[in-house]
């Protein structure tokens, strides 16, 4: 196992109320890692709020303990209050404060409050943290934490904390997939968790109005610079005529970036009125976290992204488009 | 580690010359079970002749050793002559001897004959077998072997045994990826695979054109029987306009088949002139091995096919889908 600085156990043990929070739009680390922490500790004997900004969509709600998130900030408030100073904060997955989403400022209220991630860039937040950008997710953290707690995981944080390595690692495909990576999911499986239980949640859990979403973004193919870079694109009406949300968008980015002679790939996200979101993922002969940052986001190496406003899809692929082609012909 | 029968090492043990075959059309386990093993055996003094029926794909050629593999039979002739009585033949990943192709009479002329496999319904043929249906691919039962032989496995047929086991398990994703499917992995990246280099070569290697045909097979999605049954259909024009052949078509059934309400998938494929293949797809509710048998195909329970002449895709949809309502409704 790879050991957690020897604050965060004693820290633990010490502290009988825990406020868990992730990213916004949180996705199957974010969530495994967050709801399989609340099992491990509650089964310390701790009491827990399980905050996310908004409430999860169907598709997470495989995951045990999902029914126990809690959206409301006055819920949290009397959960602080009741705990007095025997309290601690933790963000798991979370590269940064802004990220917390709107209410991070309270959440950041409660203290002390550690930050638990593996994001590259994540500086640190809060006023401890353990940040490890050599793991492949938050879930194989939260596995080793509960190692050094001497905590057995139960079967449903095992589910919860193999769902989240299965997300981050893209089902053991991306490049932190490291021998403790698999020795981790042994000890899952051992526990109970069954493979195919959660890849299929995670993968074979489409609806027909996803695979229509994903016909018509697969329209909007572009291919530039040779076919090192390709665009995709989502707008409002392409979600609204196939009954989709933003979420069901998750991994489309995959398919252009399949394709072997692409060096970026690039998604163009229409996320509210006058509002573009940006995804991008590369292979390894560029980083897209420094583009990311150009255009005032950020991320990892190899998959990163940033959002604009009161700008239109062609408006901000014509002024990325330029920057990208620099980047590869470095 | 799971041990294989004692008499497998003994007998490679004392065996000098060894020949080693797989199934026709060979997958990533087939082709990735017999290179590493070759590996494993020529570390250990062996002469090795690896064939294959017909030369393979550009796909598989990452496959360290894949330039040394041989369609030959006047090569596997001379090989065997010149071994003598110092022989053994064995077969990976073939689940029946039908599967080793035309010359498969030639090759089980080598003596003794081995069959290693992990094919439910494999009754063994040959001499001598190790058969276990429990197992996620043949490449984790070679790693198996060479443990139980004493073998260290290079960085090479590491990367081998690794791509059998991706592929057979769907990267970790089906029912019989078992805790030591996971130990096994971590052991073969401990000595030296990069699993996003196995999976970039396994699933990141589409063409622009690939992606385009899935573009217009999903655009032609029908529903029927409330969503229980879903349909798609691939043309000629649609495989010329894009560049693509039928191989490309593969997987295509597992976009309709990932619908979580959908029982049935099918797939249309306008193979020739008025000649129309139908691949079938189900979950557990229906068998679709009996449809096609009533169609003149076959296949398994969960996955079938058939091909109809002298017709067109409507005219094969239009008798089918009766067949299928009446099975889903039993």
């Amino acid at each position: 196992m790879m050991t957690p600085p020897e604050f965060l156990p004693a820290l633990i043990r010490k502290t009988g109320n825990i406020v868990l929070a992730t990213h916004v739009s949180p996705d199957g680390d974010a969530l495994g890692s967050l709801l399989g922490f609340a099992d491990i500790l509650e089964s310390m004997g701790k009491r827990v709020f399980r905050y996310v900004e908004q409430e999860v969509t169907p598709f997470y709600r495989f995951l045990p303990g999902s029914d126990r998130l809690r959206t409301g900030m006055e819920e949290l408030d009397s959960f602080v209050r009741l705990a007095g100073d025997d309290v601690l904060g933790v963000s798991l997955d979370c590269g940064d404060r802004q990220r917390l989403g709107q209410n991070g400022p309270n959440l950041l209220r409660v203290r002390p409050f550690v930050v638990i991630d593996h994001h590259k860039g994540n500086n640190g937040f809060g006023d401890f943290s353990w940040i490890d950008s050599q793991r492949s997710s938050t879930g194989e953290m939260i596995f080793d934490l509960a190692t050094a707690l001497g905590q057995t995981v139960s079967k449903e944080a095992a589910i919860c904390l193999y769902a989240a390595i299965v997300t981050d690692t893209g089902s053991f495909k991306y490049e932190l997939t490291r021998p403790h990576t698999f020795d981790v999911a042994r000890q899952l499986v051992e526990l109970g968790v069954r493979p195919e239980f959660v890849a299929g949640h995670l993968y074979d859990n489409f609806t027909f109005g996803r695979l229509q979403l994903m016909q018509k973004v697969l329209s909007t193919l572009e291919i530039e610079d040779d076919g090192r870079i390709a665009i995709i694109r989502v707008t409002r009406k392409m979600l609204d005529q196939t009954g989709c949300t933003l979420v069901d968008t998750e991994n489309l980015i995959n398919l252009p970036r399949s394709v072997a002679v692409v060096q970026v790939a690039v998604f163009l996200k229409e996320t509210g009125e006058d509002i573009v979101s940006v995804s991008l993922r590369a292979k390894d002969t560029c980083d897209v976290a420094e583009v990311a940052r150009e255009f005032g986001g950020g991320g990892h190496r190899k998959a990163a992204g940033f959002r604009q406003s009161l700008t239109t899809m062609d408006e901000v692929r014509n002024r990325l488009l330029p920057v990208l082609k620099r980047k590869l012909s470095c």
